[in-house]
């Protein structure tokens, strides 16, 4: 497909600090609201900080933000035309990019891939991508019943990494409850010859099918991983071809009908951390949970997209949701956020988002090539909760560095299996704590012990629905990719390369070569690894 | 067991900024040493810049440290006295205090739990707890036997959170190619309801036992859980009692032979987040690995226990640890660490360590209940390498916040099964990504597209060994426990407690008091959920 080269959009509004808000939010900053203040957290400032949308409410009333400081937030926002800048994005106009230096020069259009539905296409970009996505949806839906009635395979090895592995395995573990009971599913995405080494011990080669993930089909990992099964699949007698998929863009190396049983399709407007619901996660869905409920997970990420599309940023929760991370990151100069999902099953979760949010956001230069003076993408992390709460709390509490908090709760569990103990139930006690330490984390306490003493200002904002299913979880996983781009939209940088994950690359490509070389006289003691690493440090230190 | 009062070895020392090192290090800071230097990472500067010990060598030459800097670095350990610290605490002194305020009054003796080989006991005190820890130890040793002979239980559901699942689980997971074939584990932690349904789906209850951790009896997650899974007991027709065994304090709530099939020990002295070789995680492990290679498990730890008590700090391992951490906190001002296992089968690993780090050095105040004017304990994060390369790397290489590395590496895979590839195995890729890794973070990369331009200077340092058994992992445990506490020790903090989490607690009580006080109205939909929550904050916007 091709895109109009229309940028204009993302680099004609003045820069992140050169807005009239920003000076205005550095002042505010100076004394930010105070929740620790006798009356601050009152009912009606939780009500009147809340915004809802899709079953979602979005809390933001734990911030440090008074009215003043929200209405400059969103004047950042219309100052920056990040809702230009989103339906740009969405309309398939080249949004990654760098202008005046050699770049990417592509669409991101993750959102055509569920945007299957009722929407008429924002543009020509939008529907040529969104009939290509259909095609594949339904080449999966006749692929997923010939499976089902052959009933030839029940098990699946996933074989992908980074993008091609986070995502989908966190909406895979988070639908637990939904999994088809005769079926099960292993994940290989390290080099470690111990991550193959372990499913080897576990999986049943001749039910399996693997499904193999890359883009470019020349990671390294992911092909040495599928070469190393293959070799498994010829020893145990069996055809590789009868059992292997590739999920690659059209033309790459992995496009062989000879390689493979099936080939399913994504395109360079699809990258990497955003493809969860393209073919990358798709199969994978589909087999566990099923087409139908897979379908349920679309049409929750598509009506988000369509949140995300709001012209009135108070209504925006994507987008409000940037704006706290913002006001956080860039004026109360937080340098993390911890994403606590009050939910088991969205133990991967935080790991997906820390990929998502770290790898887009964690640059250093602006849309023209310059450094950017203020801070970009913080660093994320989490647990679930309460988990969380008998681990790294107690530095949320009394540490000397805030951590600004992004909480995610339901109201049912999945499992419809509950207990009760003691008057309440477990679920409950989940969400007392959930709210519990939001309360606490704001308003403190005094204490004349020290050390009982508890500053309080913590801020946390808290994103609730009514359960976890397919659609929830759609609509979810959409609210923080659009969050991402929001917040890369409002500092102006490219959140959609990973330049910086190339000189590592290439500087492993040149010591598995020393590594090859000296293969000769193994080392097997950490002292000849120390000369290895000798060797090469030399090297790089000569190089530079 | 008493353990004598003598604390003035942790009160004594300057305070760590009125050193005369802290000065010092002030200065060095503002032109710390310049890895991207021409010349500047040489062979003879990694080899230098190393320590070994139990097989491991530690290698900090990618640290942005030059001969003063470490010299002084040492400097501030000697000021500190923090090898008496550490003296001290293993000899079993009172380590886990406040003075001045009340507080726990405990001495610190995990070291105890694994010192029942060769070394003479430092004093009467730790000889009192290794006498405890051996009989425990011999109980267990009794119990797996009969265990193994009657080949009752095939599977075990592990239920406790905090330091009573993180740490035994993630030692449990390393050490899988060791697990006993015909043997399952599932683990219980979150209130969460789909945490035990999940497992219920998966786990036949008839051949289960049920491991109950709670050092306190009283934690209300594994007491919840607890319950509710014996009410699926009872509904199966299975008694309880011939499948639970409880690991608790002497005579806490659970130490009851009517409710138990068998009780194991802890003591006051054992922290939560150090109790992983206690019977915390012993019994786990014996049942899984077998009892030799537990006690190689423990012998590992000892090992580094000794290490730890080395005087010269240049040979100490975890104190040089502690010392490059304290460097990039205080001095770089990195707000956090993250920590790279290249092995897949730690993948748990960096969640035990973020509880141990930050839940013991996440603190505000010194021993004396005085605000501490400088930053304590970071922020603690991490996933597996070569995962973490395609997914965060790229703002650990180019993003606005620099970020201190921990890497640890392999030199052998545990499951003894490797590929090779285009010249390489599998587990030689594994190491050249680490390596370049290390490399690239610290040489940087200039380029005219600045895009592609890599700044460098970028810390990270390492810790190899041969091989992931049991011995190594006992070692890279307690090589972090003290790692921890000399950092604690060199803050002049009490690493030991968590106030911190109390807080939360109570408020939970409160908010689970009306929950079920609404119950009549159950909430059902987020704007229900919603009023709960109002009315709540209510409550505690007036309480403070």
């Amino acid at each position: 497909m091709t895109a109009t080269s229309e940028k204009s959009i993302f680099i004609s509004p003045p820069p992140f600090d050169k807005t009239s808000a920003y000076v205005k939010l550095q002042k505010f900053a100076e004394m930010p609201f105070d929740l620790t203040a006798n009356g601050a957290l009152t009912a009606s400032r939780i009500e009147a900080m809340r915004a809802d949308a899709q079953g979602f409410s979005y809390l933001y009333g734990f911030e440090r933000i008074d009215q003043e400081t929200l209405k400059t937030l969103i004047l950042l926002a219309q100052e920056r035309k990040v809702c230009e800048q989103m339906e740009a994005m969405q309309k398939g106009k080249i949004a990654n990019f760098i202008e005046g230096f050699e770049s990417e020069k592509r669409a991101v259009l993750h959102t055509a891939c569920r945007d299957i539905f009722d929407s008429p296409p924002l543009s020509e970009e939008e529907r040529a991508a969104r009939e290509l996505a259909k095609a594949e949806i339904e080449k999966l839906k006749q692929f997923i019943y010939k499976l089902n009635s052959k009933k030839q395979f029940s098990e699946m090895i996933f074989v992908g990494i980074g993008g091609s592995e986070l995502g989908p395995r966190a909406l895979f573990e988070a639908l637990s409850f939904l999994h088809h009971k005769d079926r099960r599913v292993h994940f290989i995405s390290n080099i470690d010859p111990d991550a193959v080494a372990s499913v080897l011990q576990k999986a049943d080669l001749s039910k399996s099918c693997v499904v193999v993930v890359s883009k470019s089909g020349t990671t390294i990992e992911t092909e040495t991983n599928e070469q190393f099964l293959r070799r498994e699949f010829f020893r145990k007698g069996l055809i590789p071809k009868d059992h292997f998929i590739a999920i690659t863009t059209p033309k790459s190396k992995m496009d062989s009908s000879e390689q493979y049983l099936e080939r399913f399709y994504i395109w360079d407007w699809v990258g990497g951390r955003f493809s969860a619901t393209s073919m990358v996660g798709a199969l994978l869905l589909a087999f566990s949970i099923g087409m139908d409920e897979f379908l349920n997970l679309l049409r929750g990420a598509h009506e988000m997209d369509k949140v995300a599309l709001r012209q009135d940023p108070i209504q925006n929760l994507p987008l409000l949701s940037a704006l706290m991370a913002v006001w956080n990151r860039n004026f109360l100069k937080l340098p993390t956020i911890a994403i606590i999902p009050y939910s088991q099953l969205l133990h991967r979760f935080p790991a997906h988002l820390q990929q998502c949010e770290m790898e887009s956001n964690g640059k250093s230069i602006d849309r023209l090539g310059r450094p950017v003076p203020f801070d970009t993408g913080p660093i994320i992390w989490g647990e679930p909760g309460t988990n969380g709460q008998h681990s790294f709390y107690q530095l949320i509490h009394q540490g000397t560095t805030p951590v600004a908090l992004e909480v995610i709760g339901f109201l049912e569990p999945q499992g419809n299996l509950d207990f009760e103990w003691k008057g309440t139930t477990s679920q409950e006690k989940l969400l007392s704590n959930l709210f519990a330490q939001s309360i606490a984390l704001a308003t403190g306490q005094e204490n004349g012990n020290p050390n009982k003493r508890f500053p309080g200002n913590r801020p946390s904002s808290l994103l609730l629905t009514k359960k976890l299913n397919a659609y929830s979880l759609g609509a979810l996983l959409s609210f923080y990719e659009h969050k991402v781009a929001f917040q890369g939209f409002l500092w102006g940088i490219n959140s959609f390369d990973q330049e910086g994950v190339q000189l590592g690359k290439v500087l492993a490509d040149r010591l598995m070569k020393t590594f090859a070389a000296q293969r000769q006289n193994k080392p097997s003691e950490p002292f000849a690894l120390g000369d290895a690493l000798l060797k090469i440090s030399q090297e790089i230190g000569g190089s530079r």
